[in-house]
């Protein structure tokens, strides 16, 4: 009978096997093949009853579901920690997780480059109407809808304010790559003043100050119970018109009824979105407006964050196996005492 | 009879009405009626017989067609200048202009920022496959094709040498907003190298390294008779396996034909194309790839910048009518002699 703690790992691993290879030296790995919640539930009881620690992926949800107070319930006695793919573990409830003591980690850091990078792709092309024209093109307007194919004419960064909401390691990013593009000014808003250093020149104001006076809004805060549905008709109802939004976050940060209200009546100019609130299940209505940019969430999508997100989790479950801890723990875990 | 000078306004404008209605306090304005080449070529004769200046934009050239030798010799012989609303102005022979001692002004510098956007946008776009995952999203192809709606996996920034064919104003307006986003270093070709302080920490190379070393090469040259067709399929047989391709500039600079065949051998994984060969007239084919980013000439689209460029134009024709000078004079008719 072998004493190596045993990891259960959902999700595919796409360019980390090597690392996967390595942690097997010291780790019994299972990898689940449950299809669904229920078989999912099943197998917490039976063959997945020993594991001590659990890696997910962003899509396995579509197998499991969410990791919430239900399905949290029925995690083994035996298990230490999850070691979640992803900045965002939104998909995980984690005060339940205290209670059952079990240890959550996320992703962060590694994410922001590739996400910064798609959230100034979404911000350009959002403000310049790419979209718009790129879609009359394939439809064969141009040249029969006139100049750009008939897309409405876009705006220059010079003179534009850029409202930063949530200026975290993201947003930080977004920052610095936007900062040659000769944009006025950037402001943001975060719950607390950020130390100066951190600022890297942005201007700290109000919510509302940020909502009334932005020209571009740029959304990077996580999705909580908290935050589901911040930006609803009150906040657009705040805004300047015409201004642009951008969204890399969640889709779930951002009443998507309310959206298209303001989407379609000359409040919201346009909008970048990479995350939409029911993905992979998306709202039709809202992605197919002309002055909407939506991706469907391609934020990491790229071999290099991918394979170094992967590494990462790997590495907070050889870390949490060697000392009882993993490396980046969420910052709702941070000071709890996790010993069983 | 009047002795202001006369004025004729071929295409739009836009934005800078005020500025038009300034000039008309020193010259006699005509808004052209020409409905096609053959219209445009009489009225020459006859109702614009007397001109003593021509403005023109891009999108005339649907009604009068190219400034070439034959419409050249038609150019009444009252005609001192030519202001063109554009940086790039290979619709106009400069070569004949000058035998006929007509200057020909373009509106460069302007142009840069909003044309630097457009190619950021695109490069990024190209890099990360984001037009692809948006056609299959917009397909509906988003749960059914799986992560990201079954577009290809990106690439990031890091460790990725930028070749720029092309280092001038738009050129090196491109590379400073690129600087942040972490790419392992910038390379660039001109026929001679620029002195220190205007490469902006990229490296002179030949064009020969550039193309075989370059993981994305960024196309800013202008289309001329010696340049048309400049990226041919011996320039593309040299390029690296997996290079992605961004051209702002002309679409003629590149020939299509071989850029398909590049585009699906695998050597060119991926394009961003502001410009097309035969624009407004596409190749259908090429804009369809799904590893193909396209837009329908936006680079300038903004408001702040057509109005700048509109303006400019009009400051053209202001200066040649007070000093017999236009102030943005084309290179090739620099140190010319235009006294008639």
């Amino acid at each position: 009978m072998s004493t190596k703690p045993i990891v259960l790992r959902l999700g595919t691993v796409r360019y980390a096997q090597e690392a996967w290879k390595e942690l097997e030296k010291v780790a019994t790995v299972i990898v689940s093949e449950s299809k669904n919640r229920e078989e999912f539930i099943k197998d917490l009881q039976t063959k997945y009853s020993q594991v001590q620690h659990i890696t997910r992926t962003f899509d396995s949800a579509n197998e499991t579901g969410l990791f919430d107070k239900e399905l949290i319930q029925h995690l083994p006695k035996s298990l230490i920690s999850i070691s979640h793919n992803g900045a965002g573990y939104d998909q995980i409830s984690a005060p339940e997780l205290i209670e059952r003591k079990i240890q959550l980690s996320n992703v962060p850091e590694i994410v922001d480059n590739a996400t910064a990078d798609n959230h100034v792709f979404l911000l350009l092309g959002a403000l310049r109407n790419f979209g718009h024209g790129r879609q009359n093109l394939l439809a064969g307007e141009w040249p029969s809808k006139g100049n750009a194919s008939g897309a409405p004419i876009g705006h220059d960064p010079q003179g534009k304010v850029v409202g930063i909401v949530g200026l975290g390691g993201i947003g930080r990013t977004i920052l610095k790559r936007l900062q040659p593009f000769g944009f006025e000014k950037f402001i943001y808003h975060n719950r607390n003043r950020l130390p100066e250093d951190l600022e890297g020149g942005a201007e700290y104001v109000s919510l509302d100050e940020l909502l009334s006076t932005s020209d571009i809004i740029s959304i990077n805060i996580p999705l909580s119970p908290k935050t589901k549905h911040f930006f609803n008709e009150e906040k657009f109802s705040k805004m300047k018109k015409g201004v642009v939004i951008v969204n890399t976050a969640r889709g779930g940060v951002i009443d998507e009824t309310a959206f298209i209200k303001y989407l379609t009546n000359g409040t919201v100019r346009s909008a970048g979105l990479d995350v939409l609130e029911n993905e992979p299940n998306v709202n039709k209505e809202l992605i197919s407006l002309p002055n909407v940019l939506a991706l469907p969430h391609m934020g990491t999508h790229t071999v290099e964050t991918v394979k170094a997100m992967e590494e990462h989790v790997v590495k907070n479950v050889e870390n949490v196996i060697k000392t009882g801890k993993v490396i980046s723990l969420v910052p709702e875990h941070k000071n709890i005492d996790f010993t069983k």
